[in-house]
């Protein structure tokens, strides 16, 4: 089956799951959840929870029991693309071809939406239907925290990328860009497929090579949006491009030129798919991905 | 020993640890610690704090083993308040006689600092200094994200005192002034006595006496806070007053007036002292408090 044809009809089963987590209350409180899942149920690629399905297999994992973690993790994508997207930070209109959050809503809903995101989150991973053993859902808990934490993940990659544009730091910009794209985007997607080593009990070293993986593909993921950004069809992407060009967003396109940025992501890769080798036949669908991770359009 | 002194003493020890828990990173990122730490740093009552404190206490649990799970609802707390005072949101200058984070930081930093507090809450709730058992760290997780979510807990509490500023619902003033109290105030103070009740492991007669309280001290901290707004001392208060009333807020104070809106508190806080009655003489600081809560001039 092709890459496109397994993400499709993951994310479409993935979907239909969806709103059995987002039912509203019944007062008028359930505007803010209404804004969750307006922003969750956005059209999303879902690669993030095909990630921690797709890794989650490798260790005898089905749909079902990956799925609570693949929502918790799809809800605080959801979010910091929320907050992301706010007038203070990327200010945004667009997202995925429809009015983001703030847009649709207004800016305390949006707020508000995602922080109920982030929370729900790790109400998910805390839940009994994540996995039957507290110790896996603990071990998920610090993990994802860790990951979009502002010590060293997430948050402190969107900081990083704030401050770049204002020229407030001496790092150099090859030390300094590759501390964003690992913390702001690389974590999630490091995440996703350590998920899949966490719920699956992985030994060390089938661990690492998740871990390797997701760190290859997490980078190129990055750059490939910063291709996509300045040569990416609009129509596509549904979102403005240019963006980062124009607000002068330090990116490995802008530090290295195109053509190298691409070797750069291909290099990754090449690099991600041989870290699956351990798992053998099994990880196909995983370098398939890595593979469309590359070359997409969108 | 009175409780003020309780209370000043507990606070001055608990400060003396939170510098550990802030930690900032060397790069330029660490701006987003420094601004959590600023927020949670800002002079507290740690109110929630002691509350987890002196329950855990009635089941011989000491200061350090129920330390980290006070810590956790402490960033809770301070995120809810970062994100409350922002523009859009209640946009408020001053926080306790100082800048609020946007002011002393920027908006797009205060977002951060306020996700990255929420986030951290439930990555120390998730690590073993909390307790050594996770299914008591899984408990703890579960009940400060529904006391703090979107579907019935502080953000959905918020997105109601939002709404009714502007009409747009048609519940009964006193139901939605019941909801609005119960959540958004009334989850986390309810999480702080829970936790202890967790924590050390109650009987369910226990946990609920512990809830009961919890439920009376909520809603009448929350009605002494509109009182204060009122007729509190603005430099003691160290916030602008009467900006409830001016934005035309929902508050037991404009629903019912002063001396009712006292009444109602006296006795929801005689209740919740009766409640723990069960503990004996054990519990006679926590029903100091619910007394310092009602009567407190700031």
């Amino acid at each position: 089956m092709q890459i496109t044809t397994a993400l499709k009809e993951y994310s479409e089963h993935f979907n239909q799951y969806l709103p059995n987590y987002f039912i509203a209350p019944s007062g008028a409180e359930k505007r803010v959840v209404e804004a969750m899942c307006y922003s969750v149920t956005n059209g999303g690629k879902r690669l993030r929870p095909f990630l921690v399905y797709e890794t989650a297999k490798l260790f005898g994992i089905d749909f079902e029991h990956s799925l609570n973690c693949a929502v918790a993790l799809e809800c605080l994508h959801s979010y910091s693309l929320i907050h992301d997207d706010l007038p203070a930070m990327d200010n945004d209109d667009l997202r995925r071809g429809k009015p983001t959050c703030h847009k649709a809503f207004d800016e305390a809903t949006a707020i508000l939406a995602g922080d109920g995101l982030l929370t729900y989150a790790f109400e998910l991973l805390a839940d009994e239907r994540t996995h039957k053993d507290p110790i896996i859902r603990n071990h998920l808990i610090t993990a994802l925290a860790k990951g979009a934490g502002a010590f060293d993940g997430m948050v402190a990659g969107q900081m990083l990328d704030l401050l770049t544009e204002k020229n407030q730091t001496e790092l150099s910009a090859e030390t300094l860009i590759k501390h964003i794209e690992e913390m702001k985007t690389g974590r999630l997607i490091s995440f996703a497929c350590i998920a899949g080593a966490i719920l699956g009990k992985a030994t060390p070293e089938q661990y690492q090579a998740l871990f390797d993986y997701s760190r290859g593909i997490g980078i190129a993921f990055q750059i490939t949006d910063d291709i996509l950004d300045i040569i990416g069809n609009q129509k596509l992407m549904g979102k403005t491009l240019r963006k980062d060009d124009k607000q002068g967003k330090l990116t490995f396109v802008n530090l290295y030129g195109l053509e190298k940025a691409q070797q750069i992501a291909a290099d990754l890769i090449s690099k991600a798919q041989n870290a699956l080798n351990i798992f053998g036949d099994k990880a196909q669908t995983l370098k398939d991905l890595a593979q469309f991770i590359l070359e997409r359009n969108h």
